[in-house]
């Protein structure tokens, strides 16, 4: 026999859930949720919030998204030994089980909780039912402090870094290739740009004792008139990955400062998209609580997590979960027993006794 | 009243023919070549060649393309004074107009002359009216020398450089664009290559007294996987424009030379088309006779030509028309008498006086 917990993660598995697609495992989480005396439920949309009322001086929220990236032929859980595969095994069906069992289980609190289940975290930001909630019922969502049950195997990943993407258009002048001193060729014009990119020597900030690691990378380059054209516009699309002491203003600031000298007059840079940081915001009383009493392990988190619709809202948060997140999104997908208890003992620990 | 030669010019403007629709164009010049008692007539598809067959010791190809690009504002011929405007002006049904005005003119010429009118020029190689001929009915176009009469302003146009595409594909290995150093960046490693490329120092080889210009060009880039993955692949596609002093193979072997630093092993280099250089031959006795004699300018072709079958088939070929290059393929494409008349007279003269 399968560990309960292991089991339930696996009866997650089943249920179907890539995005867009959640309205089934919705309704299952409505259901069970609906069925705890002690919770509050509403739902909106796909999206669900649990909340306890019991006056505690301190409110945590727990959330986790309900969807999955789509399938690659690990659509049904199997349990070997102590070991679960399947898709959404590591993220993050098995940090849903911890939620669902501490709602279960832990029915008179230390501190209020919320619980919040959501919609539409592995597609594009604009989707994303995080904020959906936010923008319909952001009182619904308010704490003290929240975790998501991202998978970091059982490591607090504190914060995270920002995102934003640029679009650099290097301009030039068409020619025929066989006469191309009449023109300028936008795409040769790239090569200085990579090298700066490729050298640059990024900044390690080390804030509340988390030490981030910047980046900057193209992640597209198009270009391209016809085979026998010198070609007069090529596009690089940079990607920056920003540390939380730094605003999204900083940020582009300095982007467009590494850009500045390999533009001429009429090259065009547009910021494309922007998702602010988040800073770890460790020493909150829950969260000191949290990390001391479990001794726990904590580092930044490099990339980008829903943590920061919290961290706008000047809620602490931090990613705390069962799971490889490098076995994420992968075909071999799997979860072991040990860090789902340790994570559910942690978390129940925080529940019970409180700050 | 225009000049009757202008107004010929003009007539075949009114005729449409954009490329891949000159079964019009072919009939009219099939019927127009067969009223002409000297010329033995062949139509292959859209293609004509009309033959003298006096016994002469010499034999000269004229050639001209019927089609035209597609139309720009600009379909019907509108004569001003000594200027004829209109699509096909300059390329070539100027040209096409000598040929045709010499085949009525010159009944007993001192050389013997093939006239090659064919279709689908301003397409890709592939579908080249030209090389339809030389693969069914290669007899017919033997010649000692060729003159296609594509726009060069009554300059002569020497051979032709060879044209050529490689495609690059620099590998890298993906990875989370927050954690770059897991992976390695494919159009990072661009820079390096896109420098040299601009760098270059081309040869410029002098043959027959024509100065050649070799150039290379970056004329395609792409890469990309998503705006958070650090790319695996970038595609670079460079033209490299060679001399007649160089064979195909020799030409692929100084690219692949040039590549070669930038590349690493999983790297591809393919070559995706080769179109091979013609030499300048000036020194036929027909051609030194024609130039000599009309102390015509000759200057190296740069660019491809289709004077390139020619020099395949061991047969001199130089470009001769009027009408300005640049001018072709323009809204404003136009056509003065002038040139139409000196070229006309140039012909004329060597089809009369022969070497």
């Amino acid at each position: 026999m399968a560990h309960p917990l292991l089991q339930l993660t696996a009866d997650l598995i089943d249920i179907p859930s890539v995005s867009f697609e959640e309205g089934p495992i919705a309704d299952w989480f409505e259901a069970e949720l609906r069925s705890i005396e002690a919770l509050d439920v509403i739902r909106v949309g796909d999206n669900i919030v649990a909340r306890t009322d019991l006056g505690r001086p301190h409110r945590l929220a727990i959330g986790g998204h309900l969807d999955t990236v789509p399938v690659n032929d690990n659509a049904t859980a199997r349990i070997e030994g102590d070991t679960l595969h399947g898709l959404g095994a590591a993220d993050m069906k098995g940090g849903l089980a911890v939620m669902l069992a501490l709602a279960r289980t832990v029915a008179d609190p230390a501190i209020d909780v919320t619980y919040v289940f959501y919609a539409r975290e592995e597609v594009s930001l604009e989707h994303n039912g995080l904020r959906e909630l936010f923008d319909s019922v952001p009182d619904l969502l308010q704490a003290d402090a929240a975790i998501l049950g991202e998978p970091t195997d059982g490591v607090v990943e504190a914060g995270c870094q920002g995102t934003m993407r640029i679009a650099v258009t290097l301009k030039g002048a068409r020619a025929h290739t066989a006469r191309p001193w009449m023109g300028r060729n936008a795409i040769h014009r790239l090569g200085n740009l990579l090298d700066a990119l490729e050298t640059i020597e990024h900044r390690t900030p080390t804030i509340d004792s988390c030490t981030y690691r910047e980046a900057m990378q193209a992640v597209w380059v198009e270009g391209g008139v016809a085979g026998n054209v010198v070609p007069d516009a090529a596009t690089l699309t940079v990607n920056h990955r920003f540390a939380p002491d730094r605003t999204p203003a900083e940020a582009e600031a300095y982007v467009r400062g590494i850009l500045a000298p390999y533009l001429e007059p009429g090259d065009e840079v547009e910021l494309t998209d922007m998702s602010p940081p988040a800073r770890p915001d460790l020493r909150h009383p829950m969260m000191a609580a949290f990390i001391g009493r479990n001794d726990l392990e904590v580092r930044a988190k490099l990339g980008w997590t829903d943590v920061a619709f919290f961290s706008e809202q000047g809620i602490p948060a931090v990613n705390f979960g069962p799971g490889d997140a490098l076995l994420a999104h992968t075909r071999d997908e799997k979860l072991e027993l040990e860090p789902l208890l340790r994570t559910y003992a942690a978390l129940e620990a925080l529940l019970r006794t409180g700050v």
